[in-house]
């Protein structure tokens, strides 16, 4: 009997790969996509290490057909997708003015209509089972716009109504659709690199370790069905909002 | 000296009608876009029977270049635009498996891509002179997901991140961003011939008289600087919502 | 045959008067309400000076048994209660250890209590004509709790929690109910004296003028049933929110 | 050296009985609350039967005095408070017009007021340690007036804002406040009772298990300070919302 899946897209960050090494670590094959599938390799050896199971893939997951081949292909090839967590970031910051189409454009694809198409694809092979996980990543941006935010919150806020409209389609057909709102600093190179005043705050747990958001991600999957969370906020205690 | 210039992306329904008639009455020229200009002479016809003047433009707000030329057109030979409502409806209505890509691109494309074209453009003529009204018109889907509106809801929900985000950056540059959020059925013969029932409600105003949103929108171009409205609901008395 | 009534329950700041001089402009009875009746000579002074009709009356609004006495009095001495604004505020600031029991309750009292004293037997009145409009003013803490914000929070959402519970029984019923989002300094004298930074934005618009958000309330006392406003924000265009 | 003490105020309904016994399995002392001390006795009964330790108190959580003396007299004699629950409940439903003040009044006292009392009292306790968890307990109306509810939601959209302001607070000075909303029956005699067509769908997990709630509410508690949750919804999987 093969294991359950989980599919993390969006596997190429550190949020992303703490997903996948949670539920590996739970005993479910970590089948992680990033566009670039060698770069996965750090990441599937860490969690083989440990004596977990990760497949790498290389998707394009803005690519419809592409979405349809990889989900079919783990499904009859690999075992049964019982989680997906849709992980894909695409934080740009522009005045509107500044903003141009193609910006608009690239970053709605990649943070909502890649997740309409994994969270659709997801669906319906979970529905044959009639139970499973997606969660959706959120960002502060899901909830309001703000000052140099146009397309990304425009991207985010699609990507929050499309997990409200399939929570409320799914969850009676055995599904449980999640959201999180991710607000403060993840600790990753990026913030490291580029906001050191920030990363500074790591000595006193100033911002959000990987680790303990992907307990949160496995806590929704977990979690008896007569008492779903759709939607909830993670941030540093020290945050102020 | 040119009249002032009120323009209406989405001329095509009796609330873009509506709207274009209310501002031509206040002395405005009313240029007035679908993508098919031949389908305007109706409404252009009415405007100037009424003593208003209106101009028709066949012009796809999805494409940028068209946008670009026909904001750039206007500023250029007609006059400076006071006024922008982005009015493009696409609603839709599909359990999300059934819902296509090019479904939810198609309506996200519309919904809130051209949004964001109207917008960016009108807010480039606009901020040369510091003043200028532009108004989003939005849905009960812009507030919360439902079953069957994936597409429909992800992209009226980006049209409200767009219309903040915005907001926050061009009102202190003097520009009033505004959003509506329309709760109800307008009286249209969509409604007229496909709900019946609903329509059989006009008759104790159960169903939103165009003009009378219109009365709303004109009242948003007006309000003093100090105290403008960025959202507003409007919905029938008999609503239970 | 009497004018219509227009009563305003905290008409002891300049938000309050200038409703009271609007509905009065239009042809209303102002029925003026603050603790100190005495206090209220100015403004019906002022009113009477501009040909328009004013009454002050000295109630304590958290009062039930004064609260039916002032409403039944009005009904059956001056005239019909057709509009009727909530305006009492209680704007504290503490943080939470250091908030009285005292000032928790005094502030929900004044601004969540003794709107539904007022809301509830203003709607009886109105439900016996089928008509009329209640305007409840709110502010951003109705929106959001905040640090040193936990009374007059807890108080302002309580306040919109009534407001869109009547809204939904009421509308029905033909009486119009909504709440206003005061989003900013208001031109008041405290401003002036207390926040003398904020006052002097009052140069470039930069504060409230309460002429102009009587304004909106007017606008909202005539719309029509089919395209009712149930909530509406004002804030001056400067402010970055 | 003494245990951690959970104080689980409305802890006379199922939920409350859930927390206290979840607290009291990980090894708190479950300091119990409701006015009547004695009704108390089976819960107490099966946390000891169990191998835990629970103390009951007979306190009127509206009254300051008692609160501020219940508090004192855990944290002197019984232990450090490192989680408090506030899950007193107050659903009515009237229609505004029939809501009396005594009405109006009570839920807000119990649902909260109550609420700031313990949340004032057990934080100021909390801070003197720089750590704790404080959680209330929200419910739908928390989020949105309705029909019937202006009292319930009145009282509930306070208490959100309460634990909002708190959270801001709160939260850098170490002390984790979390609100939930609870959206659906809870498995409780009153359901069985009174709604015996709810009651029926616990065959297939239709109605909340307090077990589970509980599960959600330790979760919290023992969540790492650089990703707190602030709130979170729960409902059984077939709830159409």
């Amino acid at each position: 009997m093969s294991k359950p899946v989980a599919l993390v897209i969006g596997a190429g960050d550190a949020l992303g790969g703490a997903i996948a090494r949670r539920f590996a670590r739970e005993g479910f094959t970590a089948a992680v996509v990033r566009r670039n599938a060698e770069k996965l390799a750090p990441l599937v050896a860490e969690i083989e290490a440990a004596g977990g199971t990760a497949l790498p893939f290389g998707v394009d997951a803005r690519r419809e057909e592409d979405v349809i081949a990889l989900i079919a292909g783990i499904e009859a090839g690999v075992g049964p997708i019982e989680a997906m967590v849709f992980n894909i970031g695409a934080n740009v910051r522009f005045p509107v003015t500044e903003t141009t189409a193609r910006v608009f454009y690239k970053v709605w694809e990649m943070a909502c209509f890649a997740g309409f198409l994994a969270g659709r694809e997801t669906a319906k092979a979970m529905l044959t089972r009639g139970r499973g996980t997606i969660v959706f990543t959120g960002a502060t941006a899901s909830l309001r716009g703000r000052a140099g935010f146009s397309a990304f919150a425009a991207a985010k806020h699609g990507l929050r109504a499309l997990a409200q409209s399939m929570a409320r389609e799914m969850g009676p057909q055995g599904i449980h659709v999640a959201h999180t709102i991710i607000d403060g600093a993840i600790d990753t190179a990026f913030i490291r690199d580029n906001f050191p005043d920030v990363y500074a705050t790591k000595a006193h747990d100033g911002i959000l370790n990987p680790d303990h958001i992907a307990d949160a991600y496995w806590a929704l999957h977990v979690q008896k069905r007569d008492a779903w969370t759709h939607e909830l906020d993670l941030r540093p205690w020290s945050e102020t909002w």
